[in-house]
């Protein structure tokens, strides 16, 4: 029977998938400083076991076969992903995977050391060369799966997202935010000139911040028993569904960067622990992408952990934890802090889709060959100007050099950030309608009710359904920016 | 080429053993409890992979090509100890692998379960299916090795370790003993009633204990660049040469068995740190077996950590970071203490060959038929009442049932920790002679001179020579108890 040929690869391929997961996550945490060249060694050859085993012609008659096969909902839920999957992975010539993978190297390489720097022009040559090659993905993907382009290249990230789609719900966004920044701004200034922003009162030892984390992951539903959390120079959320690894990176001078970057990873970790078990080693028992992935930590991060809710249950736990004590009036301001800014990294809840936005639409017109990679600096700089009010031309290091999604050959993915945001969103307004008293809950301590809507509507979903449908079927409508700007308004307006 | 063809087999093989090494480091150590379930799935898929591709049969063609090739002689000797490898794997029938394999692992988990409650004739039919099993394996092995059943067993941990030149050895040692042990009893008595052991003065924090552990470890010569120290139930040296994980556990009302646990893995590291890296890939580049690998760890543990001059230097260490200000006389009755008892595990570097000889004894006999499975618990009784004057015939979880090696069928294994302390005798008497004031730089922390020896004879070499072989060019000539009975009687004679 296909079916069991293709389950059997399926658990091979989970083997190297965990054991490239674990090992990734080791490198970040535990990994001591000499054993990177041996470690690269390792990886580079079990993902080539892995890309070899995953992308074996015979899988295509195997597919074909298994799609006779009588098969119940789910088996044939498995199949149809697994052929998406497959088909994604061969869809690219070898030959092309190659030269393809070498230009990114060298240009990430190329990146890191030219960014310090601010080199543009050094490091444009490389970038050009990436830039046209993804042109030659996008074209040879679009064929393939007939589609456009650039939706063929965000295929691999958020299955079913289209630019077509998505374009607009943006366009209402940045037309919303570009009003709504000032606005926020001035609404904060105005309450800052009465009362400034509360003082760090000294200094917070590691273990002490360390052990809030793990006191707010417990309470937020992360399972301790199937996962952890570490220290590493950039967070992560990495493991396998049952050992998944999180982590954060503390700072003894204050403690809400370390805390609010905990309940983030922690938010994709709740995904990645409640997948549906009995398919973890199929693609279908699987996140569903970036997007979807990303609203689940920007719901915990966002929705719940800078809701005023969670805090008159956190204000406790942070005076037992830190000796803060804290009121609402001191700890709001900052997490809802707001700030014009150019990186994008740093950016808050508010002025961040702008940076998405701008993303998005230049590399749109990158891959269409509409915009030529020497004229980014000048486009970047007229959309930065126009949306949040700055200019990055004298500095491509805090402009279009910030990123590594570009010199890596990741387009498509930026879109993701902003989706999740709006996901999210649209989310809690949904839950919030199903649970009506979900913040008195909250500001108990109680996320069960949370939790069981979010395991029931997304995460017990696995790659079921593509992420429009998803989202549509969880919350009994297409994406809708009015849900993010009804939240944005609610949280920064005046 | 074949060279060539056998040289990209063994980076392959290299990444899947680098990944299985690290999953292993790393499930004792940093993994969640929960994960333990898809780790095993996980790493015997990659244990089966490995082993598929290391038996595949054309490597026996490319063997064949690649020693009619022109090649030098590392490169020789890289294929002779490949060829070696491939033989010892492919010399029992899959069938029989598969066979084996579940009634070890029945007979493991069985073991777990009733050695807590002493239940031998509960366990005895387990045990009898093993032992079954272990005759047929040595028969076949020895067939195919053209080696006596014993030392086709041996074989695998020890290539070159026959019984017929240890046994004699054996009977020195432990003729020797008989008399010995109860002479180093009534020294030490002697000694203790004059002065009693100092008492410890208080608790020893963690954080404290692993800091001395690693200043230790530093000072010896462990790489802390390409290794580290961390936490777990049972102490062990794992990962890779590049990344050597070594563990311990702490308790905080004594600190010497962390200490004396860090320098024995200590000691095994420096041999992993050591191996020749450009034949890493290669069976070439590893450690030889387990008794030149004990041999290397007890050096540490014993020749050196236990050795008056070590003390010298590492008191004020003691001091610093614990507060302990002991003198000679105050230490050295701990680390010199000798006591009998019934578990190997717990047994001093006197008491210890008894444990092993008694081993050695049975699993020949066991091996060979002329004992049966049920007779176990009487003969080792016997022995353990000549030997060490002590009974366990009324708790054989004192007796047969303490060690794990039995029940995993490992017959061959026990006789590698007691050569592995002659070999570290012998080793420590040649370099005593090359280097001749060896102690008065152990004594001022410098440990370049024995690391420079034990570099050059023993870790550069990898798997070059037998074990034999390479004991005899470290120090001149073949294994010779004498050493070892030195040594002892210099440390606990009157």
């Amino acid at each position: 029977m296909s079916f069991k040929k293709l389950d059997d690869l399926c658990r091979k391929l989970e083997a190297l998938e965990h054991a490239l997961a674990i090992l990734g996550a080791d490198e970040a945490t535990h990994m001591a400083v000499g054993g990177g060249e041996k470690r690269a060694e390792a990886m580079a050859a079990l993902a080539g076991m892995h890309h070899r085993q995953a992308t074996a012609p015979e899988i295509a008659d195997w597919l074909a076969a298994a799609e006779t096969e009588e098969l119940d909902e789910m088996q044939r839920a498995a199949v149809r992903e697994l052929r998406r999957q497959y088909v994604n992975m061969t869809c690219l010539p070898s030959e092309f995977v190659e030269r393809q993978t070498q230009a990114r190297m060298r240009s990430e390489q190329l990146w890191r050391d030219l960014r310090a720097k601010g080199d543009w022009a050094g490091f444009l040559p490389a970038l050009d060369g990436v830039v046209a090659l993804v042109r030659e993905e996008a074209q040879m993907r679009a064929e393939k799966l007939g589609l456009d382009p650039y939706d063929a290249l965000m295929e691999q990230y958020d299955p079913g997202n289209r630019a077509a789609d998505i374009a607009p719900v943006f366009d209402d966004l940045k037309a919303f935010l570009k009003d709504f920044v000032p606005e926020a701004l001035a609404v904060q200034e105005e309450r800052l000139a009465k009362r400034p922003l509360k003082a760090l009162s000294g200094t917070y030892p590691v273990e002490r911040q360390r052990e809030l984390g793990l006191a707010m992951m417990a309470a937020v539903g992360f399972d301790l028993t199937h996962g952890s959390l570490s220290v590493s120079h950039h967070p992560f959320c990495g493991g396998v569904p049952t050992d998944v690894r999180i982590t954060t990176r503390y700072r003894t001078t204050e403690f809400l960067s370390a805390l609010m970057g905990v309940l983030h990873e922690t938010g994709h970790a709740l995904y990645e622990q409640n997948l549906p078990q009995d398919w973890a080693h199929w693609p279908l028992g699987r996140a569903r992408g970036m997007a979807v992935h990303e609203s689940q930590s920007l719901f915990v991060e966002k929705q719940i952990g800078r809701n005023p809710a969670f805090w008159q249950w956190a204000l406790p736990r942070l005076e037992e934890h830190l000796g803060e004590a804290w009121s609402m009036e001191d700890i709001l301001p900052h997490v809802h802090h707001v700030a014009r800014g150019l990186i994008r990294v740093d950016a808050d809840e508010v002025t961040y889709p702008l940076h998405v936005i701008l993303r998005f639409e230049l590399e749109r017109e990158l891959v269409s060959g509409r915009l030529a990679t020497k004229d980014i600096p000048e486009a970047w700089d007229a959309k930065m100007r126009d949306y949040l009010g700055l200019s990055t031309i004298d500095d491509p290091a805090d402009g279009p050099m910030q990123d590594v999604h570009w010199p890596g050959a990741a387009f498509g993915y930026f879109p993701s950030y902003t989706l999740g945001a709006m996901m999210a969103a649209q989310q809690w307004a949904a839950l919030a309608k199903a649970v009506p008293d979900v913040d008195a809950g909250i500001a108990a301590g109680r996320f069960d009710a949370v939790n069981g809507w979010r395991r029931e509507k997304i995460w017990s979903q696995g790659s079921r359904w593509s992420t429009p449908e998803l989202l549509e079927r969880a919350t009994g409508e297409k994406l809708n920016a009015e849900y993010f700007i009804g939240h944005l308004k609610a949280r920064y307006g005046a």
